[in-house]
């Protein structure tokens, strides 16, 4: 059965070069094939982003909610994500990610801020339950032009956390508990 | 073949209620009989935490780094884990715990600082190369009681997020790339 | 001559208790008839807080950035600030509350997120050139009856904090730079 | 009187460039004459950190404590202050450096890690009850060349910031409550 995928876009501007690094990470990343692949712009949905209730968004919660994976993209803004991707993520309910493996993704001009998808996209997904295979993922502006080499290394490490992560699944109890 | 399981506890006081924690989680989440269990506990080598080179310290780490499960366990200092344990991290070159999957888990008085864990110590696992399977741990040390009870919680958690993760790691491409 | 003071109240539900918070620590941090307040609360703003350009927008950042003292306050979404403060901040340039005295104050349910206001909101006021003089202020919400005694403990913190910055202020040397 | 001026090295080597940063900050910070600067370079004590009690580290945490203006200056490890430094402020109880304003340094060898003294050291000292007056101070150890310069910016800073949080103080309710 064929993975479910999607990227949610916390940039206010449109397909954004922030889209694109996010789609090549899942290119990389991912079987071709073995996936099906749907993308949320979340500067398609500001209009709506505080309306409460919105079957729109609520739909597209849902959609990222029951992914196996989600690339979570933003560009840096004041060293962290984007209000946008945090208004989004503020709709769910508490572990309302709960299953999800996700990769927070942050492109900057310079290093400066490097360490913000780690320390700052990265627990703020943890906390709505998702699962977080490594580093988050910053990725230079100035570096477009070697987005495909800079993009594989990065999937590369993801995959290789994946296989060790699934060795230890193997040993891991099953618990009848039911998801919190 | 038997998963490699360490707990490193950065207490400075031996014999902690932290170590008893951890010990908890690994006996909830994996199946018996799975595993061989390290325990390290650094109140034993306080004397050579800062000793360099150090064939003690070093054998140490590289049984860490050799570990399919790690888990981290510490008291809050100060809102986050012990200097101690940052310090035996701090042997570690860049990416030194690369493929190991790491828990983080915190002791602490109150839930004053139960973001501890996530916010943290699992950043710093992260920099260095490990990946945690989920939320950091923060365990109230008045609930030794009920230790059994909460520990068996989060241990399904990590059960249950592992059997995710192990999803997405079967689509992931395989990649020739050596490890970094 | 009055002191400028301004509350920013984050939360997407307006009049909140969060803003009644923020009005008792000013109440009782600063001496009565010192200061003029003015009250900004978001709830009233969404449907234009993604418009830009925006003269409402940007005639509310101004008056935020001319401010000697800002309290930011907001409910706890998900351990951290509301997306509705952040796309707020978000608007500014670097460094953007250069200058200003910033107080950071979440509320919560209970004390699981009372490191955000310290880990989260104080590190983004800082990054964008504001002064946090001491901790991040969290006030769980089911306190309320206790809200004056609770709020004058931590304004007590704040004010010997202050004194004991114009000691070192005294001795500071003056700088020509212009400021960054 | 003179101002009670300490820098505290993090650095497991002694005498290093990271002492030679933060001495020169104190130099641009204050007037000369103004103050009074003891150097506490932990690489002296490593051998008795951890030890319980300890006359020499209680004299040297007291000291620190008494302070007007202290230093806090680390090397990047694993994207962070060291171990050593987290040790020796693991001694205070809490809230132990009330009333003293505390500036984090961190040196590193390139931007990578430059959020590290405003999101991992910054939030420490505040633990402690110290007050920061702005930014952590990030220094590239390849600009030594640049030091004076550098340092005189962020010198500057910190003195604009303590300006104006004197303002802020002079419209501060006095309050009798003893300090916590």
């Amino acid at each position: 059965m064929a993975l479910k995928v999607t990227i949610v876009v916390g940039n206010p501007k449109p397909k954004s070069r922030t889209l694109k690094v996010a789609e090549t990470l899942v290119e990389k990343l991912l079987v071709p094939g073995s996936y099906e692949l749907e993308i949320i712009d979340l500067a398609d949905h500001t209009g709506e982003i505080f309306a409460w209730p919105s079957d729109t968004m609520a739909a597209l919660n849902e959609r990222v909610a029951a992914s196996d994976l989600a690339v979570f993209a933003s560009p840096t803004y004041k060293a962290s994500y984007t209000g946008l991707l945090k208004a989004f993520l503020d709709r769910y309910p508490a572990n309302g990610l709960a299953g999800v493996t996700a990769i927070p993704v942050h492109t900057g001009g310079d290093l400066t801020h490097a360490m913000g998808p780690t320390v700052n996209l990265a627990p703020l997904l943890v906390e709505l339950g998702a699962v977080v295979p490594g580093r988050g993922f910053y990725f230079v502006a100035g570096q477009m032009d070697h987005l495909d080499e800079i993009v594989s290394q990065a999937a590369a490490e993801y995959a290789r956390n994946l296989a060790r992560l699934a060795v230890v699944a193997g040993a891991a109890a099953s618990h009848s508990a039911p998801v919190a």
